[in-house]
């Protein structure tokens, strides 16, 4: 039940972005300083671009910057954009022959429901503090 | 944070076990009727053995059940048994920059609580009724 890779690195680029003093980050600093691919880290970024999350711009100087406070930034709805799906068993593959009768997905759901409700409870802003900014500087 | 395919089928077996009518099921049969190999679902009935839940009988007319009463088989104890880990998210590979003023991990860990708190208001008994027990004799 450990999260993807996916949802792993978007947190990580986000704490980067609350985090840095500088105005715009360049795709190549992010993969330097995670040691992330730099097309893996491109369709993440762009994902949270998309979302609104991360602001994106062109250009020689261009770069990629947080698009919102980072107070809007709730953990759960990381997790739910990211995460390739939210369903907490795959019965389909091989189809499980108890699926007819099987309640155990329901259960699972729902304690889903509480790892997911308290996430809710935080956003970036709570992840970001004097000690993580010098992390991040050091990291630059 | 889906489960692993290893949980996934070692609640599989146990929800096999609880509802058959027969004394003993052979591994051959658990891997035909879930269509899973037989070398796969060894590791895991070893593992269910090794840990008292499913009962093992050698020999020709030999196989497996259940090793305890339903009841005392608990939802949570399952995922943490058969889960390969559970750091919610691997900060080891690629090692994150951010490891040491990240706040992230805590989170994630409380969340992980609540999902196996509310897992462990079930058993393997809350999951075993009248439609799965005929589900399972269709089975086999």
């Amino acid at each position: 039940m450990q999260l993807t890779k996916h949802t792993d690195f978007a947190f990580r680029i986000l704490i980067y972005l609350a985090s840095t003093d500088e105005k715009l980050t360049r795709i190549q600093q992010l993969a330097d300083g995670f040691d992330i691919s730099k097309s893996h880290l491109m369709k993440i970024v762009n994902k949270l671009v998309h979302h609104g999350w991360v602001a994106s711009v062109r250009g020689k100087n261009g770069g990629i910057r947080l698009g919102c406070a980072p107070g809007d930034v709730r953990l759960n709805d990381v997790v739910v954009l990211m995460e390739k799906t939210l369903d907490p068993v795959n019965c389909e593959e091989p189809l499980c022959a108890l699926t007819s009768a099987c309640k155990l997905k329901g259960v699972l759901l729902k304690a889903q429901d509480q790892y997911l409700k308290h996430l809710e409870e935080f956003t970036l802003e709570d992840l970001v503090d004097r000690k993580m900014i010098d992390v991040v500087r050091l990291i630059t």
